[in-house]
């Protein structure tokens, strides 16, 4: 339900011609932030009815307090330069935590109707083709994997650095996906997904997604990646170790 | 109707769990490979009853003689490396052409549903939010265009560095895209896609589509690029310009 009204605000401003970009530069109204505010204020509404208790913390309208000592982490438009490119692999991002992290989580792509849900013990997806249950791949060597991240300049210069140690380590690397490299994770379709200078909220729903799809998400030092900063998300353990290894030699 | 036989083959091996790459890459068995002979062989079926005398050069299969002087050019996936990491920006390519170059163009996006169409008078699409008219985007200055390829370590070295020299003046300059950037280039949702080392019958339905919704395409030198090599993409004239006297700094 927060999805279904998340997606109706993010699609009303998502391809539509010459709006975004134009208005944007030029006259200081944004649309991605209009479609991003309106998507959050709908899930919100959802929830202050169905879960009155609980915190919420968006990116859009920070953090409300909640006494259940639950938390919903909302990223309303989780890839904006994804949007407005016009790109498919932007996402609408919701999860709930408690004090050890997240424990559930949804990435949906409102565009393609797709939505990868994770946590209480189910990791499935429905999509234009159907449903189906996410399971990371096997361990396979290095050599054989496939990585991705969103931008080759990932984050900073000591952090670009240990992402390309990696990178050559690996068979192909893929850009461009926003949030949807770890829907595609949890999908078995790749290896890793690495990235950094994230927030909170980009990295809580693909946590819970990604984990309870039977993968291993840290930080570069192999530490909870709940608050953001740098991640690690790998298919199975092994991977992960494999890759943890070369990315821990990274400095601060 | 060769869309839709070829939909059908290439959604029959997208994101197989498991199977895709560990049967590639160990039993010599390549299921992206038979997806791609499927779908070339079906449409060829189509365009034999229907089209008999008319040439057909394919990916998979070579080039076909026919009598009419008219030439069909296939891809059935074009971005076989995003096929394998479960991304939505490979597409299946239709195009048919006269000694002029490609006159009407298709590039599918089986997974989405979405087919970006141009040629003959029109230039559309059809997706699962509905029918669109394509029109390209409005001349804007480089400092505020979007630019799209698929990956940055495009080409040779020195088509890299003429790359990039158009990367430095852009906003926002994003990867990954494969032929789906010529669908968003068409769609009005950014300003460029620049690519290098390309192939016949990677361009043709892109060239037919892009052009058919206003925009301008030719090779690095403003030259015709229906043979493939060095592709500039543009929304409009303005655009094309300011990118080709960067790129024209390109030796060979």
């Amino acid at each position: 339900m927060m999805a279904d009204v998340a997606q109706v605000e993010t699609l009303r401003h998502f391809r539509i011609p010459g709006l975004v970009a134009d208005n944007k530069w030029s006259v200081g109204f944004d649309p991605v932030t209009e479609a991003d505010r309106a998507a959050e204020l709908a899930m919100r509404k959802v929830l202050a009815e169905m879960r009155p208790d609980d915190a919420i913390l968006g990116e859009e309208f920070g953090y409300s307090e909640g006494t259940s000592g639950l938390t919903w982490v909302l990223d309303p438009i989780d890839g904006t330069r994804g949007y407005i490119s016009g790109s498919p692999t932007w996402g609408v991002l919701i999860s709930v935590r408690d004090e050890t992290g997240p424990f559930f989580g949804m990435i949906c792509q409102p565009y393609i109707g797709e939505r990868f849900i994770g946590g209480l013990g189910g990791a499935w997806m429905d999509g234009p083709h159907g449903r189906l249950d996410l399971t990371t791949r096997a361990a396979r060597p290095l050599s054989e994997a496939t990585l991705l991240t969103t931008f080759p300049a990932i984050g900073t210069p000591v952090e670009k650095s240990a992402f390309d140690n990696v990178k050559k380590q690996v068979q192909l690397t893929r850009y461009g996906m926003d949030c949807y490299g770890y829907a595609l994770l949890a999908a078995g379709q790749v290896d890793l997904v690495i990235e950094a200078g994230l927030q909170a909220y980009d990295v809580q729903a693909p946590i819970a997604v990604v984990q309870a799809a039977g993968g291993v998400v840290t930080d570069w030092r192999g530490n909870p990646a709940h608050e953001g900063g740098r991640m690690l998300a790998a298919a199975n353990a092994e991977i992960h170790a494999a890759a943890l290894e070369i990315l821990q030699q990274a400095g601060e």
